[in-house]
């Protein structure tokens, strides 16, 4: 492929310029602060599965390509510094494309001080694909776990679930400061509850926090789920999902220290069993499954 | 999608268990070596454009998705370290498929002491994508630049060119060895002939070194193409092609420090032009187009 704007898209670089030292075809380099160990994730997302770029505006799939990203560092408490993208464009109408998927991706990347590295741009006749690579950069003393909660941990969430099917998995603000401020002055044990979940645990149903999108969607005529299970089900809701000892847990909840809602929404268990306990102290069986996804 | 096979991929880590401090779901940390630059490249290969999966061993497939990208570090004299992998699976046996991608892939990134992170694993009713990110070490004092050589620089190759499309473009070494071999020893001031083209050079023709599918090729029926043409224009060779002041390019040239074939097949002119010059001193116009390839 030879579209003219490859080397434009090659070369866009907001700010970041103490990070990047060099810049090549399809290769960067940055200056690894010291004393940093380095965060990587990477997304790979597709037209019809992750976004339909039939009935939406191109740059909301660029912002999700990169927002998806900055939520995977958010939950390891990494500092994202810099994205590597890897297009495949349809012919049809590939240029245009490219442009507005980086027009959506660059305000994000300004936001978070990231800077967005070209990389690889190809086209073929298919769906668009659009691979997104982030650094950043971790504290040597570790990120958040993926394991390690204990039972007995306050299970405290950012947010709200559910719904965001209606234009939340698109627009979220990934929590990257939020968990950056969080890191800084509370042992969190683990960011992802579904990935510490061999542990088991029990959600109070009247605290799960529904997002107004779960109840707009079961309004609707032919949708036959409660906004509960929207909360519970939906997924890509980008949240914090943060498992905590009683005493920091209670020290967080009191000290409210960011603009976004916290919420205890239950406890880790021990016993590997999922729960929902209702109002009444009953309790029903969570599929994990649907759980899991709420907070991937 | 919920391949039982997914955590296998995402936590297969060949070596550099010194490097990998974390793995997470989706994200990796690794610990950053003091006093390095954090060298990245990224390529994203699709079925049917890279390679075609109706008449290969998909191994092949899942080793030149790693080995471009080694090859991309190489033209940098970057140290290859980690390799995150984001991979769009068709759903029909893509199972099996993602197997055998990787088992193609693992050889070659022990061969080179290359992490393999899984990173993200998606499947749709499309090709296969493979999107590999790779991280490396470059030394503070500067990578091999994409611009710098200067009138009067050799031009020096590594291997052979042409006919890549019987195999090699599947099959190739990364000359990763080679050039940092090289990068120890002599002043190397371009790694990637085709970017410093503004330059403008001169190749000799009776000095380009032919590979022997190139030749084979033009033995075929309805080749029309010289075995020399297949060398300047067929790309995907994949080899190193540096550039060097005539005096770095001549001990280099007597020492033969690699096991590889080196070859001085031309010299940067100044005059921005690309010439083929011929054995009796007559010159024909060379499409630079066709000779980038040949070096990308």
């Amino acid at each position: 492929m030879e579209f003219s704007f490859v080397e434009w898209l090659r070369r866009r670089v907001p700010g970041r310029d103490d990070l990047v030292v060099g810049l090549g075809d399809d290769a960067g380099v940055l200056r690894w602060p010291a004393d940093t160990d380095c965060a990587v994730t990477v997304d790979v997302l597709m037209d019809q599965v992750d976004f339909d770029l039939r009935s939406i505006d191109p740059r909301r799939a660029g912002r999700k390509a990169l927002a998806v990203n900055l939520s995977d560092l958010a939950a390891m408490a990494a500092r994202p510094t810099a994205a590597v993208i890897g297009l495949v464009l349809p012919i049809r109408g590939g240029e245009r494309l490219g442009h507005a998927l980086y027009e959506g991706m660059l305000p994000l990347a300004e936001q978070f001080d990231v800077a967005v590295m070209g990389g690889d741009v190809n086209s073929w006749d298919g769906p668009l694909v659009i691979s997104v690579t982030l650094l950043g950069t971790a504290p040597l003393a570790g990120v958040w776990k993926r394991s390690g909660a204990k039972p007995g941990d306050w299970i405290v969430v950012t947010g709200q679930f559910g719904g965001s099917i209606l234009g939340h998995h698109l627009d979220f603000e990934p929590r990257v400061r939020e968990a950056l401020a969080l890191a800084a002055r509370y042992p969190v044990r683990v960011a992802r509850v579904a990935q510490a979940s061999s542990c088991g645990y029990v959600l109070r149903q009247e605290a799960i926090p529904i997002s107004p999108a779960a109840h707009q969607l079961t309004n609707r005529e032919n949708d036959s789920a409660t906004a509960l299970e929207h909360a519970l089900q939906d997924g890509e809701d980008f949240e914090l999902a943060l498992a905590l000892a009683p005493e920091d847990a209670e020290r967080l909840l009191t000290d409210r220290p960011l603009r976004v809602q916290l919420t205890h929404i239950g406890e880790f268990t021990g016993d590997g069993k999922f729960w929902l306990e209702h109002r009444d102290g009953t309790r029903e069986a969570l599929t994990p499954a649907g759980f899991e996804h709420a907070f991937d």
